[in-house]
């Protein structure tokens, strides 16, 4: 079975290359746009009555994936659905990105952590009480991981 | 400019039919499995430390969309990039699922609000810390319908 899917739009952003890209976008102060092709443009309706939006993209200059993986704040081995990788059977990315305005077809977001080109195949408004309650969450190692990369970033940006 | 990805499992559920599905995983109390392809099992590795997925999803029953579209919580018709309908330009879903147990190539997850046998695109740890604050997150016209939705279901299991 095969799926297709095309653009509905693309990312401008700063971020050239994957070296330049933050971890997730609760890293990233970076602001860039969403330019969305014009035959989807009526589809934005309503959207700026939404602070933020989980955009779904394609990572296109991904060509291939290890099931085993490290992942960038990690120095061991993970099943690559454990981690957040690019690196992906099907690479796709979801961003969850503040909507700083819409005009016309483009839309101004804040956040991004998203090489500049990339297609873009959904974009949903970012509905936080669709979700159960996050206290309970467990994120395994990752809690210790993300806990020392934003206390590094917060001593970087003090400097 | 054509992007092709395969499914990597299916969806196991009890929902058989569009009319059984609750409008979002919160609503939810089904359990379900994902069960993923034997060539992609290995990936599956440390996912058993996180307490939920992100489940990405492709909607194959959907064969249309609207740009203009009437959201299951509402009477006014709203661009279709500010809903969740199924029915969208690439019809792509996510569900954030509590990880109940995984077994051999077999995820149990409780909050499956997804139709049996549906192909299964990605699979993601569910990382809040990587969101914003959600405190500051705005919902726009949704955020009066969820609590009546709520409420409806707190008040229809009482009876």
């Amino acid at each position: 079975m095969k799926i297709e899917l095309r653009p509905i739009g693309y990312v401008h952003s700063e971020l050239k290359d994957p070296s330049d890209c933050p971890i997730q976008p609760s890293f990233s102060e970076h602001v860039g746009e969403i330019e969305v092709l014009d035959e989807y443009v009526e589809g934005l309706r309503d959207l700026d009555g939404f602070s933020h939006i989980t955009l779904v993209f394609y990572f296109d200059r991904v060509k291939s994936f290890d099931l085993l993986t490290y992942p960038y704040l990690d120095d061991k081995k993970r099943g690559v659905f454990a981690t957040r990788t690019p690196r992906r059977p099907n690479p796709v990315g979801l961003s969850v990105l503040q909507i700083l305005n819409i005009e016309g077809n483009r839309i101004k977001v804040k956040g991004i952590d998203i090489l500049d080109n990339t297609p873009v195949l959904d974009i949903k408004p970012f509905v936080p009480g669709f979700v159960e309650s996050y206290d309970q969450v467990k994120i395994s190692w990752l809690s210790d991981k993300i806990r020392i990369a934003a206390y590094s970033r917060k001593t970087q940006s003090r400097e």
